[in-house]
C-alpha cells in the first residue's frame, strides 16, 4: 500500500519536482525518486553555480565601461563562497523538504523501470523497494555531459560542467573543448576569476553555432579583447595527463600541443537513459525517450509512461523542462480524473516556436524563436531586420563603447515575429519581451503601440520596427 | 516661398524632431523652430544626463551586493565628464544636422502662433520671420519645471531638473522638495555622488504616489538604508537664501527649519504654452492644448493645429511624446495626401492603456498600464497578484539581500493583464515584456506558454501566473 502511488517521478531535478507539484495539485499522490541531490544538475552543477561565478565577472566588465568607477581585484574566495551558498553547500535538505511539502514522497535511491508501471529503487544502503504507479511513471532523469572518444581524454579525468561549476580554485591555464553555452560561459568565468591562459577549441567555424552569426562574432570579439584565445576548425586528437590532476596536454590536428593545468570538456549532453530499465518495457536502452506534445512516450502501450526535460531531447534547458513538467503534471491529472485532456494548456506549444535561451557571457547573448536561417529552412516567407544596439541611447548610457546588436526575423505572411536575438551587455531581461511577442504571435502592427520606455535598451524594439518600415 | 512649408513644427525636442521625420518620410516638407537646443529637455536637462549621473551610482549599489567585489570611491569629476559627453557638451550641432538630414529646415528662434497656419519666429539676433504652413502646425514646445508659490522660493533661485542634471559639483547638503520621479532619481544621484545630507520633503504620504504602494515602500527602505532622509506629510512654507548661491533655509509647518547648501524643486511640470501665441487663434494662453487621438487640437477650426508631447498633457514622458509624434506625423501626411486617416497606426492607442515608465533609482521601479487602484476606479473587474522578487532564483543570483516585488493587475472578464509593476534592482529592461503583454492584450492563457529563461529575473512572470492560478 505504501509503495503504490498515482504517479511515480524518476528524477528530482527541476522538471521532476514540478511534475510532482502539479499532479499533487491535481489531486493525485506522487513519489519522487532520486539517487543524488534533490534539485538536480541545475541547482548544484549548472545554471545556478555558473551564474554565481559569472555575476561578479559581469559586473567587473560593466563597471569597466563606466568612467569614474574603479573596481579592486576580485576576491575569488568570496566568489566561491557565494557560489557555495547558492548551491546550498551541496546539501539538498531544503529541496527534500520542498518535495515533502508538496506533499509528495521523496525516495532516495536509484530508480529504474521494472516492467509496466513499476519502478525498482535501489537505496544508498543497498536495500531495494518496488514502487507501483496507478496512473503514470514520469522519467525526468536529465542528462550527463558527453565526453567524446578522444584517446586519453577520459583517462585525463577532465572537468565537465559538473566540476567546473564546483571548482574550489581557478586553474592558471585552462583549455576548453567545445564552443557552446557551457564552454563560453565557463571560459569567461574562469578567465575573469584569474585564469591567465584560457584556450577554447571549437570544431566548427564559430562559438555558439546555433545562434545568429552576429552574436557569435560579438562574443568572439569580447573574448579576444579579454585575452581568451579561441581556435576554430580544430579539435583535440589526443590528450595526455601523466599525473592525476597534474598538467594536461592536448594534441591538435596540426601545430604544437597545448599544455594547461586543467581541461574542460563541454561538447554537449547525453540523455540519462542508460540503466534506467527501458529494456524492461521494450524500449531501446539508451538515447532520448520520444514523447508527444503531452509528454507521453509515443512507443509505450497504454500510455502510462511520460518523459520531461533533457531526457526527451526536446530542449536541454531547465526552464523548458519545467514548462514541460507543468503541462505533463496537469495532463496526467486530467487523464486520471477522466477530464478533458486536450486543452491548449495541456500541450507543449512553446518548444515548437523555438525556446528562449540566455547565455550569461559579456556580452550577454539571448534569443527566442527561429534564427533567420532556421526560419527559411522551415519554409517561412522571411524578412529580417537588424539594428546596432550601441546606437540606442539607453545602451550608450550603460557604458562607454557599448557594443551590441539585435535582429528580428519576421514571417511576412502574417507579419508576426518568428525569432528575435539580442547580443549586448545587460540584455538578459530584455529577452522575455521577445518571448511574449514570438509565443503570443503579436503582430508587428500591434507591437508598434507597445512603446519602449526611454532611455532603456528596450528602445531597440522601436528601432527594429522602424527598420522594418513601420 | 522659402517661408512656406507643408508642416511647421514648433519645438525641436524628441517629439518635434520625430514629427518632422515622419511628415518628410510621408512626402511633405517641414520646418522645425527651436529657440534653445535642438534635442530638447530630454537630451540635455532630463532623461539623458540624469541617467548618466545615476548609472555609476546604480553600479556601486549592484557591486555592493556581490561578495568578492570592492569598488573604490567614485571619481565624481569623471562622472560629470561622462555626463557632459552624454549631453554633447550642451552643443546641438549634431541634432541640428540630424534635423537637416531628415531633410527639414531648422529655424533657430522663438516661434509663436500668429493666426491660423502662421508661425512668427524671433531669431536670437532679433530679426523676425513669418512661416506659413500649407497643412499643419504642430506644437511640441514641451514643459518647464513648476515652482510652487512658496514665499522666498523663487527668489532663492533653486535648482530644478534643469540645473541638477547639469550640476558641476555635488552639494554637501541637499534639500529636495517633491517626491516624484525627478525628486527620487536626483536625490539618489546626488547622495550617491557624495552629498552627505540629503532630505526629501514629500507633501503626501509616500514617494512616487502614482505607482503601486509597495514600490514606494521599497524605495523608501532603500533611501533609509542609504541615509537619505524622507519626510512625508510636510512641505516648504518659507525659504530663505540671503546670499545668492549660499546656504538655503527651508521652513516647515512645524519643527526646526532645514539648512542646506542647495535646494532642488521637483514638484511637477507646466506645459510650455505661455507666450506661444495661442490667443491669436482664440485659445487660452496657457495650460495644455487638448487633442484627439490623432493629436489634432480639438478646439481649432479646420483642423490644422496639432500638439504632441508634454504640451498636450497626455503623458509627460519622452517616449510617449515620440510615439505621439510618429502617429501625428503619419496622420498629417495621410490627410495631406487625401489617404485614409483612420488606420489603427494613426491613433494614440498606447496612452489609454497607461504608458510605461521606468524610475532609474535603486531599486529600479517600473510600471505599465493601470495600478490596481486605477483599474478598479475605471470599473474593471480586477484581480491582482503579487510575488516577492527576492524569491526568484535569477534575482537572488544578482546579489545578496536582493529585495523586490512584482504585481500584475488582471481584467477578470477578458483574462488579460491591465497593469504590471516591477520594483527591484535590474528590472528596467523587464518592463517591455509587460508593455507588450498589456498593450498587446495577450491573454494569461497565452502568456503561460511564454516561458521565461532560467535563471533570469523574468521568471517572476511564471510566478505571477502561478499565483493567479495557472
Amino acid at each position: 500500500m505504501g509503495d503504490e502511488f498515482d504517479v511515480i517521478v524518476v528524477g528530482a531535478g527541476p522538471a521532476g519536482e514540478n511534475v510532482a507539484d502539479r499532479v499533487v495539485r491535481g489531486g493525485l499522490t506522487a513519489a519522487v525518486v532520486e539517487p543524488r541531490l534533490a534539485g538536480g544538475e541545475c541547482s548544484y552543477w549548472a545554471c545556478v553555480p555558473s551564474k554565481a561565478l559569472l555575476r561578479p565577472v559581469d559586473l567587473v566588465a560593466e563597471a569597466g565601461r563606466v568612467p569614474g568607477l574603479s573596481m579592486g581585484p576580485v576576491d575569488v574566495g568570496a566568489v566561491l563562497a557565494r557560489r557555495d551558498e547558492a548551491v546550498s553547500h551541496y546539501d539538498d535538505a531544503g529541496q527534500v523538504r520542498w518535495v515533502e511539502g508538496v506533499p509528495a514522497e521523496f525516495v532516495r535511491g536509484r530508480g529504474r523501470l521494472d516492467g509496466a508501471r513499476r519502478v525498482r529503487v535501489s537505496a544508498p544502503d543497498g536495500s531495494e523497494r518496488v514502487l507501483t504507479a496507478r496512473h503514470a511513471v514520469v522519467l525526468a532523469t536529465g542528462s550527463t555531459a558527453a565526453v567524446p572518444p578522444v584517446p586519453g581524454l577520459r583517462e585525463a579525468a577532465p572537468w565537465t560542467s559538473h566540476e567546473v561549476t564546483a571548482a574550489t580554485s581557478v586553474p592558471e591555464r585552462l583549455t576548453v573543448i567545445g564552443g557552446g553555452v557551457v564552454a563560453c560561459e565557463m571560459a569567461q568565468a574562469m578567465h575573469g576569476l584569474g585564469a591567465r591562459q584560457t584556450t577554447v577549441l571549437v570544431r566548427g567555424d564559430r562559438l555558439l553555432d546555433r545562434m545568429e552569426p552576429f552574436a557569435s562574432e560579438l562574443l568572439a570579439e569580447s573574448f579576444a579583447d579579454a585575452g581568451i584565445e579561441v581556435r576554430t576548425h580544430t579539435e583535440a586528437v589526443r590528450v595526455e595527463r601523466p599525473e592525476p590532476g597534474g598538467k594536461v596536454t592536448v594534441h591538435l590536428p596540426d601545430g604544437p600541443p597545448i599544455e594547461s593545468d586543467e581541461l574542460l570538456v563541454a561538447t554537449g549532453r547525453v540523455p540519462a537513459t542508460i540503466g534506467i530499465g527501458l529494456e524492461t518495457i521494450g524500449l531501446p536502452g539508451k538515447g532520448t525517450v520520444e514523447v508527444d506534445d503531452s509528454m507521453r512516450a509515443t512507443a509505450v502501450e497504454d500510455g502510462w509512461l511520460y518523459a520531461v526535460g533533457d531526457v526527451n531531447g526536446r530542449a536541454l534547458l531547465t526552464h523548458m523542462g519545467k514548462y514541460q513538467a507543468r503541462l505533463c503534471g496537469d495532463v496526467i491529472a486530467a487523464r486520471a480524473k477522466g477530464e478533458r485532456d486536450d486543452l491548449p494548456s495541456l500541450r507543449d506549444t512553446a518548444d515548437a516556436y523555438g525556446p528562449p535561451q540566455v547565455v550569461f557571457t559579456d556580452p550577454q547573448i539571448c534569443a527566442v524563436g527561429r534564427t533567420e536561417a532556421a526560419a527559411r529552412a522551415a519554409g517561412f516567407q522571411v524578412r529580417a531586420v537588424e539594428y546596432d544596439l550601441g546606437s540606442v541611447t539607453g545602451a550608450y548610457l550603460l557604458g562607454d563603447g557599448y557594443r551590441g546588436r539585435a535582429k528580428m526575423v519576421v514571417d511576412e505572411e502574417r507579419r508576426v515575429p518568428l525569432g528575435v536575438t539580442f547580443a549586448g551587455p545587460g540584455v538578459a531581461e530584455l529577452l522575455h519581451s521577445a518571448t511574449i511577442a514570438v509565443t503570443g504571435e503579436v503582430p508587428l502592427d500591434r507591437l508598434w503601440h507597445a512603446v519602449p520606455a526611454f532611455p532603456t535598451v528596450s528602445e531597440v524594439w522601436l528601432r527594429l520596427l522602424e527598420a522594418y518600415g513601420l
